[in-house]
C-alpha cells in the first residue's frame, strides 16, 4: 500500500507527480541493456589478481616469473608500476579521497593490510589462464599481528598499520603515529549544564557490524591504453568522472587523457566510487598492447572492496519530565578498514540531528584496521548512529511514559534548528513525517499477539549538491535528446527527463536521456548523496529554459515578430493570433534554422536535509530468534517527488538494505582476521522472500532550493529500520539489543538468558 | 613537393596552418579504431541478401519458406515487411531524397531493376548459414529487356522502368511516363547572338563511364530493434542524422526513435550517405529479437551501391579571336541508375561555372536505367561537365594559339561573374589558382621527349554549408572536450580541433574531439559538399566564443571584478594587474564554479565556391596505349588551410581519383546489362604503384563567410584529371580523346587507326 501525503498546496504539474514507463525499461527486463561483463571490445585479454592471505603482513617479495613463463600470459603488474602518491588527494565529490591510500589499496605497497588485499595481477588471453598465472605469482610474506575490531585498534599496544598515520587530534598531545585516523568533534551549548538539568539521564553503548552493499553485479572494468597515451576505460560506476579522477591521480596523468564509459550498472549504492580494478588493467594493457578486462569474483568483492564501517558508539541522551530532550553526548568510533575511511564526519553530522538539543557534544574517531578499506554506503555514518541515538530516545520516551512519536515531535528538528555540527536547518520536513506516520493506518491499527511489537525511529541524510552538466538537442520531430554525465542507478534517466518535459511543456515519452562518456559531457559529480535528481535536476532545468530562450527566438523569426511578443505557457508558445505547441512549433522551425542546442550547469547547494519516519511490526520467534517482520511503513519528505514510483522504489530498497543490517547482515572474522562468510550463500542478505511489501507515505515539503522542490531521496531510508527493530524487539522480548545484526543466535541466546533470569 | 602560395595578406595563426599529429592518429595506425566490422553486440546474429541475376524483370514470387525452415535460420525479409512511401521525400543536406524510391532500391519491389538489385534478405546465427540460406530463397522472375545507356534509355521505345515517373519537363508535352526523371536547363543572356559574334566555335560530344567511389571498407551495419521501438543502428556512414533520418522514413517511424552510432568510416567520397542494408538489418532484428549484422561483400558494393552517373554531353564554345568566351551551350545526359539521380543539377551549374560567358544555356536530364541507382561521388556531376567544357575549351585555345592558362585566365569567373544558373560570385580565388600554376615550377619547367604531353584543366565545386551543432566541455586541467556530429573522414577531428584551440588560444593537443551518436549531439548534415571544416567549423568557432563569455563570468568572480574589467587576447585574460592564461584560468576556476559547457549551432550559408587548376605531364607507351603520370600539380583555394597536410591529401586523393577516371576505371557491362569486373582485382583503381608524388599548391583567398576564411577543399580536386589527362594526351599523340576512360585498349586502337591514316 502506498499513500502520497501532501502536505503543503501542491503545484500543478503536468509531468511531474506521473509514473510514466522508465525510458531504460525495455532494455533492463529484456537483457538487452550493456553491462561491462557483457562487452567484447576487438583483441581482448583477461586479468586476474593474486591477493593476500593474511589478514597483515610485510610482503617480502614478489616474483612474478613464473606467471609471465606461462604460455598465453601477457603481462603482470604490481605496486611498483604504480608512482607513489603520499600526500596527494582530492575531494571527490562524496568526501576527500587521498591518492596514496588509494593507490595503495589497488596493489598493496610493502605490506598487506587486510586478507584479500591485491598484491599483483596478471593479464593472459583467457580468464581461466589468468587465474592460473596468478596464483604462479610467488609472494613472500612476515606475517604481522593484526585487529578487526575498532576499539582494539584504537588502543596504545595495537599492532600499527601506517608508520606514517599521524592523528589529526584536536587535543593537545604531540602527534605520532597510531590507527586513529580523525578525530572530529562537534559542540554546541554547554553539555554538563544540561545534562545537569535533565531529570531522566540514558546512557547506553552499541556495537555495528561490518555489511557491505551487497550489489548484484561485480567491478568488472575494460582498459585500452592506446599508444597515443590516451586510456580508455569501461566500468560500471556511480561516478564516471570521479573514476576518471581516480585513475589519472593514481597514475599520474591529465585527467583529459583519461575517456571512462560508465557501462549499466548492477547497484553500487556507494559502494562504486571507488576504482579497484581499473588502474590496474590499464597498466596491463599498456604493458601489453591489448585491451583488457578484469571481472571481480564475489569472494574479491567482499574481501576487497569497501563495506560500511564496522562501529562502536556511546550515546547518553538527557530529558527533562515533559518530554524535552536537554543534553546529548555521542561517542563514535568507526572502523575505516585498511586506509582512513572519511565517514565519520558525516556520521557525526547526523547522529544528533533530527532533534532541537541545547546541549551537545559529538566526538568521532576514524580508526584504521586490518579489513577493507570501507566506502560509502548509503547515507554513510547515518545508519550507525541513528541505530544508537534513536533506541536510547525510545528508551527514554518509555521511561518518560510518553508516546515515542509524541517525544519525538517534542524534540523534532525544524527551520531554525541549529544542529550541533553548525548549520541552521532551513524549511525541513522531519514534524510532517512523524505526523504522517502518526496518522498512518499502520500507527492506528492495533498491533496484537504474543512475541509481537511494534517500534518506531526516524533518520537523516543532509543530502549532497555539487556539480552537474547536462545539454539538450531538440529533434526535427519535436522531441528531445537528453545528454548527461550521471550515471543512472535509481531511474534517473526518467526523473531527468520528466524535469525537462515539465520545463518545455512535452511529455517525458517526448524527451530521450542518455548517458554517455566523459568526453562526450561536461563535468558531472557522482551519482551519490541523493543529488541526482536534485542537483543534474537543476542543470536539466537550465537547459530547458536555454531551450526555450532559442526557440522563441526562432517563432520570432517565423512569425516575424520581436520575442518579446511570444509568451510561453505549459509548452505553448503564442502570440495575440498564434498558437502553436512547443512539439509543432519545433517541428516548424526545423527545416529553416539552425539546430537547437540546450545546456545546463550548475554547481548546486549542498544540505536539502531529508528525513524520513519508519514504523515496524515485528515478530520474534522463541524458539528460534528468528525475527519475521510482519508490516512496515516507511514515511519520507521527498521535497517533490517526480517519479512518484522511484521515490517509493528507494525507500523500499533503503528500508530492506537497513533491515539486512539490523537482523542478519554481518563480515564474520576469525581470530585470524578472515572474513568466512565471503559469499551470498553464507552472507545472509534479506530477499523478497524474507520480507512483506514494504508500504510507503511520500511527504512532500518543498525544497526552496529547487523550482520543483526536489530534496533528493536515495540514502534516508536505511537509517531508521535498525532502531525501529531494535525499538519493535524490545516490545516483542522485553530485552534492548544493543548489537547489530540483531540475528536469530544472538537473540535467541538473549532470550535463553532473560528465561533463565526471569 | 608542396608549395603554399598565400595570395592576400595573412592573419597570424598560432594554430590553424601548422601541422599536429591528427587526433585519431594512433587509433588507426594501430588498428584500435573501431569500424563497424569489429563491432561485437552481445547475442548477434547476422543477415545476407538475395539479389536479382537479372538486368531487369518482373518478380512473380518470392518463396522464403525453404531458408526459413533451415536450422539456425532467424528471420527472413522482403520488400512486403518495408512500408510502401511513394511521394514522400525530404531534402538530406546533399540532395532531395525519395523516400518510395529509397525504399525500392533497399529490397526490389515487384520488378528487380538491375542485376544485384536485393531482393530478400535473411538472418541466421552465423554469416555463412546466412549466405546459404539466401540461396535457398526461391524467386520466381520474368525476365525484361534492359537497357545500360543513357542515349538509349532516352528513347522513346526503350524499356520502361518505372510506370509512374513522369518527367518533370520544362516544356509543353504533356507529362506521359519515361524514363526521364528531371530536366533541368539554365540560361543566360542570348545563345543565338552569342555564338553569330564568336569568330571560332566547337562542338564536340562526350561520352564518361560508372565509376565507383571504390572505398576500401564495404557496408557494414548491426541494428538492434528493441521491444520499446527504439530503434539502434551502428554503421560506417557520412552523416549519422542522414542514415537516421533515411531510416526513420523508411521504416515509417519517428526520427528520435532511431539512434545511430557512426562507427570509423574506410572511405565514402559521396557513396556512404544513402543507406543500403540498415533498414533490413533493423527488421530482422525486430523479427528475431537479436542484433543483425549485414556486411556487403565487394561484388555487392560495385552491384548494388551507388556509383557516380555514366554521362552523354554535347558541348559547343563559341570565343572571340582575341580569346574571349563568347557563348557556351552545353547538353547534358546522366544516368542516374535504376531511381532518379539528383545529380544532373549540381552537373549542370558545374558546367561552365569556371568562365564569365555573356550568353550560355546547359539543359540537362537525369535518365533512368538498368544499372544501380548512382549516388554522390566527390562534386557530383563537375567531373564530367569538366571533362566535356575543358576539353572544348583546350581545343579552342589551341586553335585560336593563346597559351591554355593565359586563355583561362581571359575568361576566369571572378567576383561579380553571374554564374548561368544565376547566383553571382562574391570574392573567389580561380584567378589566384591559375596564377598560381603558371608561375609554378612544374609549368615553367619544360617537357620535352616523344610520345609525351602536358595539360591543364580548372575544377569548380560550389561546397555546401547547411547545420553543425557542436557542444565543448572544459576540463577541470584546462583542456576542453569537442563533441561533434560531423563523421571523420579526412581529418575533420582535427581540423575542427584547431579551429577551437585557435578561438580559445590553446594548443591543438588540448581539445579532444569526439565524434558521437545522433542521441549525443545536436542535428548535424552529412560530412560531404566540402562542408565539414567549413561549416561544423563555423559551430566551433561559435562554441569557443560561448566557452569563453562563461570563463570571463568566473574570472571575473575569482578577480572580483566586473566582467567588462577583462580581456581576452589570444588566449590570455587579463585586467590591469592580473592574467592568466587560458588553462591556468581554467584549472583555478574549475574547482568552486559550475562546469563550463559551451555550445555552438548553425545553419551555414551554402557556396563557400572553391576553384582548383591542374597540370599534369604524362607519356603514352605506343606500344600498348598505357599513359605512365610522368608529374602532377594539383591547385585550389582552400580559402584557410587550416590544417596544410590534410588540404593537401584531399587535394593528392582527389586528383588521383580523376585520374582513375581519366584512365582505367569503368564499369564494363555485357549486353545482358551485366557488370563483368565487379571487383578490385577486375576494376582497375590507380594505386600508389602507379602513380608519382601529387605536387600541390594551395592558395588562400579567404571565404568572407567564415571567421578563419575556410572554404572547404574535399571535392574540387577530382574534377581538373580527365581534361587536363585527356589535353595532355592529345599533345603526346595527337588525338583528342572524347570518352573515359582513356584506357590502353582504347587508346591503342586510336593510335593504330591514328597511325593507319596518317
Amino acid at each position: 500500500m502506498s499513500t502520497d501525503t501532501t502536505t503543503e498546496t501542491p503545484k500543478e504539474y503536468k509531468v511531474i507527480g506521473t509514473r510514466p514507463i522508465r525510458h531504460d525499461g525495455a532494455d533492463k527486463v529484456t537483457g538487452k541493456a550493456v553491462y561491462t561483463s557483457d562487452l567484447h571490445v576487438p583483441n581482448m585479454a583477461f586479468g586476474a589478481f593474486i591477493r593476500s592471505p593474511h589478514a597483515h603482513a610485510r610482503i617480502i617479495s614478489v616474483d612474478t616469473s613464473d606467471a609471465e613463463n606461462m604460455p598465453g600470459v601477457l603481462a603482470t603488474c604490481t605496486s611498483a608500476d604504480l608512482p607513489s602518491l603520499w600526500d596527494k588527494g582530492d575531494n571527490l565529490g562524496e568526501g576527500y579521497v587521498n591518492y596514496a591510500h588509494l593507490s595503495g589499496n589497488i596493489l598493496a605497497r610493502g605490506k598487506a593490510l587486510y586478507k584479500g588485499h591485491a598484491i599483483a595481477a596478471v593479464a593472459a588471453t583467457s580468464t581461466h589462464l589468468a587465474e592460473e598465472a596468478a596464483k604462479r605469482i610467488k609472494v613472500e610474506y612476515e606475517p604481522l599481528l593484526a585487529t578487526t575490531w575498532v576499539v582494539d585498534a584504537m588502543q596504545k599496544n595495537a599492532p600499527l598499520l601506517h608508520d606514517k598515520l599521524i592523528t589529526h587530534t584536536l587535543d593537545d598531545e604531540p602527534a605520532k603515529p597510531s590507527n586513529i585516523a580523525e578525530h572530529v568533534r562537534f559542540e554546541k551549548g554547554n553539555i554538563e549544564e544540561g545534562f545537569a538539568a535533565a531529570d531522566v539521564v540514558i546512557e547506553r553503548e552499541f556495537k555495528t557490524s561490518t555489511i557491505h552493499q551487497g550489489y548484484i553485479e561485480s567491478h568488472v572494468s575494460v582498459a585500452l591504453w592506446n599508444e597515443d597515451g590516451r586510456l580508455k576505460i569501461w566500468t560500471a560506476t556511480q561516478g564516471s568522472f570521479a573514476t576518471r579522477q581516480q585513475v589519472a591521480a593514481v597514475l599520474e596523468m591529465p585527467v583529459s587523457q583519461v575517456t571512462v564509459t560508465p557501462c549499466e550498472i548492477g547497484g553500487g549504492f556507494g559502494g562504486k566510487i571507488s576504482i579497484y580494478e581499473q588502474p590496474v588493467a590499464a597498466i596491463l594493457s599498456r604493458k601489453c598492447g591489448r585491451p583488457i578486462k578484469i571481472a571481480m569474483r564475489r569472494d574479491e568483492v567482499f574481501e576487497a572492496t569497501g563495506p560500511t564501517p564496522g562501529s562502536f558508539i556511546r550515546v547518553k541522551l538527557g530529558a527533562t519530565k515533559d518530554g524535552k530532550l536537554n543534553a546529548a553526548e555521542a561517542w563514535v568510533a568507526f572502523d575505516a578498514g585498511a586506509y582512513p575511511g572519511g565517514f565519520i564526519a558525516p556520521g557525526c553530522m547526523c547522529a544528533l540531528s533530527c532533534y532541537d538539543i541545547p546541549h551537545a557534544t559529538v566526538d568521532g574517531f576514524d580508526v584504521v584496521l586490518n579489513k577493507p578499506k570501507t566506502q560509502a554506503y548509503r547515507a554513510p555514518g547515518s545508519t550507525h548512529v541513528a541505530f544508537a541515538v534513536e533506541s536510547v530516545i525510545d528508551e527514554l520516551a518509555t521511561e518518560l511514559k510518553i508516546d515515542p512519536i509524541d517525544f519525538r515531535l517534542n524534540n523534532a528538528a525544524k527551520e531554525g534548528t541549529r544542529r550541533v555540527d553548525g548549520p541552521v536547518y532551513p524549511r525541513v520536513g522531519l514534524v510532517e513525517c512523524l505526523q504522517a506516520i502518526q496518522n498512518s493506518d499502520h500507527w492506528k491499527s492495533p498491533l496484537t499477539g504474543p512475541n509481537r511489537g511494534r517500534g518506531v525511529a526516524c533518520g537523516f541524510w543532509f543530502n549532497a549538491g555539487l556539480k552537474s552538466s547536462v545539454a539538450a538537442n531538440v529533434n526535427a520531430d519535436g522531441t528531445v535528446t537528453l545528454i548527461e554525465g550521471s550515471t543512472d542507478i535509481g531511474g534517473t534517466r526518467t526523473s531527468l527527463a520528466m524535469q525537462l518535459a515539465e520545463t518545455l511543456g512535452i511529455n517525458a515519452e517526448d524527451v530521450i536521456p542518455q548517458v554517455v562518456d566523459t568526453d562526450s559531457v561536461g563535468f558531472t559529480d557522482v551519482t551519490g548523496g541523493s543529488r541526482v535528481t536534485f542537483a543534474t535536476g537543476l542543470a536539466t532545468y537550465e537547459a530547458g529554459l536555454d531551450i526555450q530562450r532559442q526557440l522563441v527566438k526562432q517563432a520570432a523569426k517565423l512569425w516575424e515578430c520581436d520575442s518579446e511578443d511570444i509568451t510561453v505557457t505549459d509548452g505553448t508558445y503564442q502570440t495575440k493570433d498564434k498558437s502553436l505547441s512547443f512539439k509543432e512549433l519545433a517541428v516548424q522551425v526545423s527545416a529553416s534554422n539552425e539546430p537547437i542546442v540546450g545546456r545546463g550547469a550548475v554547481d548546486a547547494p549542498n544540505a536539502s536535509n531529508a528525513f524520513g519516519a519508519h514504523i515496524v511490526d515485528l515478530e520474534v520467534d522463541p524458539d528460534t530468534g528468528k525475527v519475521t517482520i510482519l508490516r512496515y511503513t516507511a514515511c519520507q519528505d521527498a521535497g517533490k517527488a517526480i517519479h512518484p514510483s522511484y521515490v517509493e522504489g528507494q525507500m523500499q530498497g533503503g528500508a530492506v538494505q537497513g533491515i539486512g543490517w539490523a537482523l542478519n547482515e554481518e563480515y564474520f572474522y576469525d581470530d585470524h582476521g578472515h572474513m568466512r562468510n565471503a559469499s551470498f550463500l553464507d552472507y545472509r542478505m534479506p530477499t523478497c522472500y524474507d520480507l512483506p511489501m514494504i508500504d510507503t507515505i511520500i511527504v512532500e515539503v518543498a525544497n526552496p532550493d529547487h523550482p520543483y522542490g526536489v530534496r533528493g531521496v536515495g540514502e534516508v531510508p536505511i537509517v531508521p529500520p535498525p532502531p525501529a527493530i531494535a525499538s519493535a524487539m524490545h516490545q516483542a522480548t522485553g530485552i534492548r539489543f544493543y548489537e547489530l545484526p540483531m540475528s536469530p543466535p544472538k537473540v535467541w541466546k538473549a532470550m535463553m538468558t532473560k528465561n533463565t533470569e526471569d
